[in-house]
Parts: C-alpha cells; structure tokens; sequence
C-alpha cells in the first residue's frame, strides 16, 4: 500500500467541518473520500490534520490516504480536482512514508482569524472575515497575547468539557496585525484545543475593548474554567494556514 | 421631492444582473425597489448608472431615486442595509439636484476584468476572477489595447444586434496589470455598449494568446460586425468599479 500526503485548500462556508459525522453527509472529509473511493475503487479513509468546525476555512489542511494504485501524484490531484467541487481543491499530492500520519505525525500548526472591523461589512470578502464593528486598542491586545505564548493549561480556553487527555499546549507566537478596518491574529502552536483558537481570539478582542485587562490573562488560565474566558468569535475569520511536520517525515 | 443618489456595491454572482425585468424578480435593481417601496410606503423606481449583467458585480455602482421623505441621507443608508442582503451594500446616500439622473447625468465609467492565469482556480476568490488558465504576452495585448483607445465605432464590440442608436464611444485609457497568476484590465470610458468590455477583453486576451496580432484590431473595429471580434469571457469577472459625473450636478 501506497500513503499519499495531500494539500488541500477550501472554502468552509457551505460545509459542516471537516470531520464525517454519523448522519451528516456535508463534510470535507466526506466529500473527498467519496472522491476518492471512486477514484480506487473501494471505501477509503482519509487522515486529516485538522478537524476544522463548520465554516473554517483552510489554506493549508494537510491529508493522508493509503492506498494500491497504478496513478502518479499529479494524476491523483488532476482526478481529485476534476470530481471535487470548486470550494475544495487539492494543491498538492506526493508519497510519503508509510508510518506518516497528517495528524498525528504533525508537530505544530499555524492558524489566521481574520476580522473586518469597518461600520459596514465588506461585500466581496464577507465570507472569510468575521465583522465585529468596534474600535480595537490593538497594542493592548499585543500584550495580553504574550501572557498566552508559551506552554500552559489552556483548559479555560477549550469548549469540550469532556476533555480527558492533556489540556497543555505550546503557543509559539502570536502575532497580531492591523491594516484599515482589518484585524489579523496569527496564531503558531504546537496543538490546539476545541475551539481553543476562537475563545483566545475572543478574549483578545474584549481587551481590545477595554473589557478586560493585560493581568486577567495569567487569571483566565489559572482559573482552568471555559467561564473565565472570553466569548467565541464566528467560524467564518477562521482559516488553517499551514500544518508542520518534522523534516524526516516525507 | 427630493432626489437621493447612492453608491451600492454588490456581489452579482446570485443575481439576474441589475435591471428589474417581467418575471426576473432576483435582480439587484428589483430588491433594491421592494425595500425602497417598504421604507418609502409606494412603489419607487431606481434608475442605475450601469445595467450589470447576471453574474457581474459592482464596487462603485450609483443610483437614484425620488421621494417624498422625512428621514435623514444616514437614516436612508441604515434602513436600506438593515433590509437588504448582505450582498448589497449601499455605501453611502446624499440629496443631489432634482435633475440628477444616475444614467444619463453620467459622462464616464470605470469597468475592471480579472482574470486568474494560474493552473488551479483560487479557491477563495473564484466568484471574482474568470479562470483563463493560460500564459499571455501582455506586452502585445498592451500594444492592441491602445489602438482601441480613443473615439471609435465599437459596433464589432457590441452583442446587441438590434442596436439602433450610435455605437459610438471614447474609450480614455485601457490598463493592464499582471501580478503572479492575476491580471486585470481596467477600461474607462465615456459609455460602454451590451458585453463591449468582455468582448474587447476576450479579443486582448486573443492577442495575449498570439492568436491574432496588434493589426487586427484596427481591422476588427472596420469590419462593424461582432462576428471579427474575439469571445466573450465571462460574467463573473467583471466590476463597474466607478461612474463620473460632471461635479456640479450634485
């Protein structure tokens, strides 16, 4: 069996997520495996990096498949291309080494929240930025983003209260960029919880708004309670730029 | 009755282009109307600067209206967003002189054509690019726009057979831009005929092909017939980005 390790970009807006669900047939996930199940001729699953929610976007998911197939890379990407709708498109295809797994081989991952903060939303971008209207102290934001980088119990920043495993994860930077009446925040990391990204996001913002300050940062994460947090900003600013794995991997 | 002048931008791509037409309720111009009518109390007609086809999309569109009203240029604007659907804005309102009419008070227009040359369709913004996936020699299809450039009969640009006024128009100046797998052409002018600047694209893009040479151009807009000139490319990259008006006519 061949592993392919494919990059692929999309538009969330019409999808529920990435992740196939029981009777939800309107994923990304679902909609390429049935691509590719055509494609080889039998049911094949495909690993993603990211569980995206309903409505994210990706720049850079990244997937595996295993399979036994006669096909080249570039004729895999010129199938898949040809049969998946024009929101989901595949980048890239190579092999890869057996053992490589897109999530769980990955070591860190890059995500944008995009944010339109002009009175009113823009027509021709409206789908990939969230439009919350406000005056944002952006050098506030700077700094309470800092309190976040670094490894720490992001449990106050995780919507699954089921969380069993680990809730510590690594933040390597957090940068924030302003330009007109929009509002970027880049987020690397080496994990990142259920809506980990969206809350911290949130909480950032209502710094910016004078709501909360620098210190409650420390406060929110020591508190390891979803309630301490900010709110969840929409799916729709939300993009997976890129996935990173280690060098030896493929 | 005062008269009200707006400038709209709208995404066309779920629309029957802008004029409201028998049985076409899904125009720009016939949704505009219904929350017009609902704000003023009785029908009223918008007369457009530009009659957008199906698909085209505006980032300067203006229009006028007449009416009898209590309510302020901002109250106008707020109450026609609020009502609207998010993929028409009105950008701003102001009282213009009773003898201001959108259409014919206007002396000049700005179109812009983009076209996305790269081998994948961008998954982001194909609702705003046409996706003409080839190499051109924008060099010559500079060299062939300027021979369109000035007072012309564009009869061989016009896809209205019936057309029985003038074909005559200036065009000021044609600009061309490339920038990686983009490029786009920005057409102004004192009036443009049904499909002139799709098919004056399509006919650069034809040169840019090296399918027909900087001599033909002069041959195509002597030949008065459309069957000379190149294909038309598609609706959905194309924006009437602005309109000119003489400055005291509002």
């Amino acid at each position: 069996m061949s592993n392919f390790c494919i990059i692929l970009q999309y538009d969330g807006t019409k999808y529920s997520g990435w992740q196939k669900q029981g009777n939800t047939s309107n994923t990304i996930q679902g909609k390429i495996e049935d691509v590719l199940s055509k494609m080889i001729g039998c049911p094949t699953e495909l690993h993603g990096a990211g569980r995206t929610d309903a409505g994210v976007h990706a720049k850079g998911q990244v997937a595996n498949f295993k399979c036994n197939t006669e096909m080249s890379c570039e004729e895999i990407c010129t199938y898949l291309n040809k049969y998946l709708p024009l929101d989901i498109r595949v980048i890239s295809c190579e092999g890869v080494d057996e053992r490589f797994h897109a999530r769980l081989s990955a070591v860190g991952k890059h995500y944008r929240y995009q944010i339109d903060t002009g009175e009113k939303a823009d027509v021709f971008e409206r789908r990939y930025l969230a439009h919350l209207p406000k005056k944002y102290d952006v050098e506030a934001m700077r700094q309470a983003a800092q309190v976040l980088v670094g490894e720490h119990d992001f449990k106050s920043f995780c919507d699954n209260r089921h969380m069993k495993k680990s809730t510590v994860r690594r933040i390597d930077s957090i940068v924030i960029e302003e330009k007109e009446n929009r509002l970027s925040i880049d987020f690397v990391g080496n994990g990142f919880l259920y809506h980990m990204v969206r809350i911290m996001t949130g909480t950032l913002l209502e710094v910016g708004e004078g709501k909360r300050k620098t210190e409650d940062i420390q406060r929110i994460l020591d508190a390891k309670k979803r309630d301490a947090a900010g709110f969840l900003v929409p799916a729709q600013g939300l993009f997976l730029m890129e996935v990173f794995y280690e060098k030896n991997n493929n």
